[in-house]
């Protein structure tokens, strides 16, 4: 079975990595040796949060994804690498540098690395494969395009850079809009729209505007989803009326939203055949199924790998 | 007192600090308040053994100079910063970057800005004077060139750049050349060739062919000193017939010329007014003067700062 992610930041590592422990560790290769279909995951990740930081590139969304597919992610802090120093945010500090994003030591490598391949030309595409394979990341890890894509935040306070409203302020500012910079003229990163065509397509339990909205801005990705072949299959990311994790039930309110497991399905209805709520939200499962979706209730909230594993077999039991 | 000091690497720096502690830490705005005359050093530094790595902009002797003025140097080593971790080149290397070239967490931070900066268009000089200031830094501290000068070095084994021959292979190859790419058309950095009409100008104890030569092979640096109305004053790095350290005295007999103080003092004749030899060369004091050069001797070994300090003042005195 073939199975492709649609990914933001740590919800989406999350399942990606429920989604490689269900699918087996076994790569490709043997499988096909033992006579049994290949599985095949590909994780297709935001890149509306990227950044440029002491004139490094930071990929947040891609990071937290391989990390934690690595089982290098700090699992506590929910983002970076376990065991970290700051040695090198520090002399920056000295210098003058403004640090209010936090990079630790060892973070810094894989970003060093990037640039470095950007800066020679390699896509983004290219540079995050080495990067997965380099930490023994069995799944496909695909930037959903390689063309400039930035998310940006209209606020009460002005339009902000995403990562200044998100970690600079604190994503404490009212959301009154999105703007998906270069979207337009951006084409999906090579295999993209293959992926699309998976026996199973998951939109992650990850923040349907500040995650799942730029994705879907690339060119051809919307269409390519709302037709795709497959078994399509949306989780919410609020239970009961709050998100597991970030912004998303504020945005959901400033945006005119339901603040719900049934006003994200409303987000997602034309794009889905599956909607997943939590057991917390049972009592939503009619008025969703009356937007035309199957409706699979079960615990989301992942946690840790095992939780994690379950809702990923739940998902592939689905097709 | 203008001072203006041509230097390398360690032998530079070292000498840089004495001259810094012999003027007085008193700034030149303070001194010209209190009616003194103003006394200031300009440190004019090679950059023939820059290189990139990790994409990074390394300049190994600017560090070395800014470092030990800012007495934030590892005076065991001889080189980078004291009290260093290497937590970024352990990722580096996990990533499988080639790590032969060791850099620290905090060095990492200054190679992170000098890139940024330059990448933004910055000219080296301009990046060197903020990353001094940034570290606390009163002397003036100028590359000899912002133009591409990369010093390549013929050996049994080819031609091998800088840093390959000098750390990757630990300065073992036989150097039967030296080629100074980029010279030609090098433009000395702004105030450089001002720097050289100053009351002294210093060649420091470095290494004549790895860090003077490049210096004088920008274009007009030469004929600048050849002409310069002060005082013009080399110290000799070879003492007893030996290097202080590294590889000069491996590379003054494979290049023909005689390994000693009166050896340095020939390459140097048409270029400075007196030379300095330590007091364990006295022997060659009548040779030396032989070439119509005033001759010094004293104790050229520095060591810690009291000794920088003292070769210092003595040479103040040459005026």
């Amino acid at each position: 079975m073939n199975v492709t992610l649609l990914a933001g930041g740590v919800g989406g590592a999350r399942l990606a990595h429920g989604l490689d422990l269900a699918l087996g560790a076994a790569p490709v290769s043997t499988s096909a040796q033992t006579g049994t279909s290949p599985q095949a995951l590909t994780v297709v990740v935001n890149v509306g949060d990227d950044t440029e930081l002491h004139g490094l590139a930071i990929s947040p969304d891609i990071d937290t994804v391989v990390y934690t597919l690595a089982a290098l992610n700090d699992e506590d802090r929910g983002w970076g690498l376990r065991g970290e120093s700051y040695a090198t945010l520090s002399a920056l500090k000295d210098l003058g540098e403004d640090t209010w994003f936090t990079l630790g030591d060892r973070d810094l490598a894989t970003h060093i690395v990037r640039t470095q391949r950007l800066r020679r030309g390699e896509p983004l595409s290219a540079v995050t494969a080495h990067l997965a394979a380099s930490m023994g990341v069995g799944p496909r890890i695909v930037p959903v395009t390689d063309d400039h894509l930035a998310t940006l935040v209209d606020t009460p306070s002005g339009r902000l850079g995403f990562q200044e409203y998100f970690v600079g302020r604190q994503h404490a500012d009212a959301v009154l809009g999105l703007h998906f910079e270069g979207a337009d003229a951006a084409h999906p990163a090579p295999g993209v729209l293959d992926a699309l065509a998976a026996d199973l397509v998951v939109l992650a339990p990850s923040n349907p505007f500040l995650s799942i909205e730029p994705l879907l801005a690339v060119q051809g990705v919307r269409e390519a989803l709302a037709t795709a072949p497959g078994r399509r299959v949306a989780v919410s990311p609020i239970v009961g009326g709050q998100a597991i994790k970030g912004p998303a039930a504020q945005i959901l309110e400033t945006l005119g939203h339901e603040v719900s497991a049934l006003g994200v399905a409303r987000i997602y209805a034309d794009l889905v055949d599956v909607m997943v709520i939590d057991e917390r939200d049972a009592a939503l499962a009619g008025p969703v199924a009356d937007l035309g979706l199957t409706v699979h209730v079960t615990d989301t909230v992942m946690g840790g790998p095992p939780g994690r594993e379950r809702l990923a077999r739940e998902l592939l039991a689905l097709v």
